[in-house]
């Protein structure tokens, strides 16, 4: 048993503190909420209540996961890098490629294991997706086409600390992309519209695009966003190689048919990535226990946080000027 | 070209006449109907009405297209093989057993070739299970489950001609199954009921069925019946094998399928045998011209015909006596 | 928190075993195994090893998980509830309908809660498909197509003690039937034959198997059984009514396909039943922690215990007289 | 019936060829070929070898297939509308935008009627989902995925007289994508590279692409294109709207699937266009008969010649300069 702890217990980290208070691998000590009175949850996962300094000087820590609020992860996952201890930090690192970058002597060669969470490449089907590339069944992968489309888009007023569409949704598009495909990219095309919500596009933002990357080879890569699919979480993935194509569906809640005599339904999709990804969320905290057991290197750390912050800050330039944008 | 006529302008064969006119390796030269009109039905494929004596009597007619009514099917098949003529049979050849075996001596070997049309068999749907049976990618075929269900009932007062559901409707499964599977049945079970339309109960017939066959072996097969799926032409076989299961779908209308909040939704079925056996029917005027240049032997003739029936009749008193029935 | 023991760490007891340890609301505190050493199955779990008498003994103790082997269950269960713990037993109470109806008094209406777990009605996709019927889907249920197919058969030397095919592996797929179909079944008729492996003839028992239920009012349910399918963990149910067809279909591993010269080929079906119903087993044991909690009744005991037995019976003395049998 | 001719013998041209000999409202009278002895192919459906002197002399020909080799279909097309004789035309008119431009006079509104046959926009698959789009049932239309992948490259040394992939291949999905959407396209931007076969980039063309087309609202078209897929003919369209997905996928050569341990196998997807769209053709010469009926107007001529050329040119551009293309 591994002894950690959590800061931040809003949307996301209320999945992980489940999901750390469930394994059994690990033994969540402390729960840190700079912003809220989180005593009542810390008592329903049998946690104490701590703060982030109390957390940083005791030495049975091993590890934390921080899950707070996306403009607090850099400097919380710095501090707790800096006091020895391994970190779970839930993505993005950073919003700012140049603050990113600013801190690369701490995070690329970190003193202790930085793990920064992206919930795709621990989902069994996307992973599914990856072995059967890797083993060959398509020849080489030459073209991809992503598709990533929300269900409903948020309230307008939640976007503006998001990042922008490509930021904090296309996001994990960029890293499937560089996971699956052999090459760097060196270039990126984009286009952005706001077709679902004119409130989106009163506060800077879109919500509709379609993105090319391509790599020095020619290979290409196409992502399809939109903020609402009216057909719930649609996530796929084609992967196109020199003898067939491997793809990863949607997840239908259930298995469930009806046949009538306007055809069959199937069950819906789900509702939205916390049902969707909740293996991946589970076989993330996995992989943070097999990294404090030192039995596992982070499978996306600086290098993985780095290259789809770099690609999304080039799309969203290429969205806005109309140009393609080289690398 | 081989100048052939036909007898019969109703449902079936009208479907007949237009395949036999479009066919390029045939001539359709007559058409006979004893009981319409069909001179307008004739002028439009450009054929002239004439007489059943007309027909046989003319030594440049090598093959008639019997689809009058099922009654009539049997004295006209007779008459043309014994004038010579090779006949293309509208199932089935006659709906009692004992008088389909008192004219064995004509049928099983007949003068010319005699095809009993099966249009199950010239589906490339079902063709092409049978063909992966055949070439071993389940193994050894074990049991089978056949599905044939109808989108709605006929109208009651249609069903006291028909010869009842087994002899109407589950004929055709008997005959897939016989097609399918390695060896002969010994025994046969049935339960019939009547859920869909209590008239149905009136005119002494049956609209749901569950039929069980068996061969020496103990391999198995299921036939499952209703006159009313609710959802369309459900038409549908699971072969199980050794070493896997083969199976045959539905046919949609189209690929088009649309999703919502509420699931993705396929087109709808075929709404009958007519659009969904279209090319199945083609494919039997294909085969006549092959029996008449001599190419082919009829895929399923007397013998079929036989089988098909005699299962039939058992399935019936299986259902009416409650017992199983041994052939 | 309810505390709990359980009794048996075998194949189905280590799923109960983990299950019970994860569970949030259930404090397991005891592991008894009269026959096996389990302390270090105790210690990864974090339970103490103690006896039966034991547990009885200890006040604190609401519930006990009854996971040990078959022959046991039904004595467990009745020590159990006597010194009124709410007992989980894992189906089936006990193999023999004369026993079980011999027990009628301490189990009809048990002093403490008795749940006997049959996994299916726990699972997910199964619970749809009850669900989307009792919702008038499909208007009015007429008939029901069960295929539970085990991937491969297990050595035939393990057979003698599972009771044989009918109470041992198509009892789940009676308990299916009564729990979908709307009124009691009157009539049973099955067909069973060893195709699979001679081995399993010769301990007397049968590897395939086709059974025929039927009601009152002449609605049918078939259930189809083999030992070996040979793609996996085969389990789907198809349920046709008045006014369309639900089903629920296999799940398969992931989502991915590889589409090649030769077709598109999905990801493998489940390998077995612990893989397939892993989601419903966690349910089942959400469902004690409810009864413990006094917030639910259980959702099969004696009384479903019983009626799939029956059925078993009569399916087993069908299959060896070849006649129906009504119950 | 309609007295017609037809220019032409080759691959497209012996699929007109029958089509227009079984279709039961056209009279194929003469067969023209200035570069092949078609008099074998002219026995074999029963018409005479002509010149096309001769047919634009002959009064009782209504109506002229052009299915020549590309570069002769806009003068012929031409001598034939001059004449007053109905023309389908196989697509394209001509491969150069600028000449068609000259040829405006004549072709937008042409003295007999002229029909450049698209052939997606007559498969019923297609058809269905341009018709539910039309219909609401996904709400607005926003954006649009096109897939486009032959099965296998063609000999290089074929591709200098094609046009290149823009031209060549593309072209259809231009067209589909301007029947679809609900605007004019005012953007284009395209990448393309040879990953297939390097003799192609020696021919000085390309042999994948991926095309994006906008319209001024900001609706996106994306277009998936390559010259061998390793699986087959693979051509789908997803429709994304306000309210849901419609799609339409690949057609599989029969519904059979095999199930075995390593999964679901369907049977192949069409091995060609010929294939695929053999019922698009044969509703191609059912829309010319409809035309020369008087019954209907040309579903595609000048207009959508000129749009889908227009896109092909500018996304060759695009391909070359790097840069996106303003129409």
């Amino acid at each position: 048993m591994h002894r950690i702890a959590q800061i931040g217990a809003g949307r996301m980290g209320s999945v992980h503190l489940k999901n750390a208070a469930l394994n059994p691998r690990l033994d969540l000590a402390f729960i840190v909420d700079p912003r809220l009175d989180v005593s009542e949850i810390a008592a329903s996962v049998g946690v104490r209540v701590a703060t982030l300094d109390q957390v940083l000087a005791d030495d049975s820590v091993e590890g934390v996961i921080v899950a707070s609020s996306t403009d607090a992860h850099l400097e919380q996952a710095l501090a707790c890098l800096a006091a020895g201890k391994a970190v779970f930090c839930e993505k993005p690192l950073d919003l700012d490629l140049a603050t990113l970058k600013a801190a690369e002597a701490q995070l690329d060669k970190p003193k202790a294991p930085l793990f920064v969470a992206f919930n795709r490449r621990f989902d069994p089907h996307c992973r599914a997706l990856r072995d059967r590339i890797r083993d060959g069944e398509i020849g080489e992968l030459e073209t991809l086409q992503i598709v990533n489309h929300d269900p409903a888009a948020p309230p307008a007023h939640f976007l503006p600390t998001s990042g922008g569409l490509f930021k904090d949704f296309t996001i994990h598009d960029f890293d499937m992309a560089a996971w699956l495909m052999p090459d760097p990219f060196v270039e990126v095309f984009a286009w952005a519209s706001c077709l679902v919500d004119p409130a989106i596009a009163e506060v800077g933002d879109v919500d509709t695009a379609r993105t090319l990357l391509r790599d020095a080879k020619g290979r290409i890569c196409v992502i399809s966003n939109t903020r609402r699919s009216g057909c719930g979480y649609d996530q796929r993935i084609e992967a196109f190689g020199s003898t067939g194509m491997a793809c990863v569906g949607d997840v239908v809640q259930d298995t469930v048919q009806v046949w009538r005599e306007n055809g069959a339904t199937s069950a819906p999709l789900h509702p939205g990535f916390m049902s969707r990804y909740a293996e991946a969320y589970r076989n993330e905290m996995d992989h943070f226990a097999d990294i404090l057991a030192g039995d596992a290197q982070p499978e996306t750390a600086y290098a993985a946080s780095i290259a789809s912050l770099a690609l999304a800050e080039a799309a969203a330039r290429s969205a806005k000027t109309g140009q393609p944008v080289r690398l």
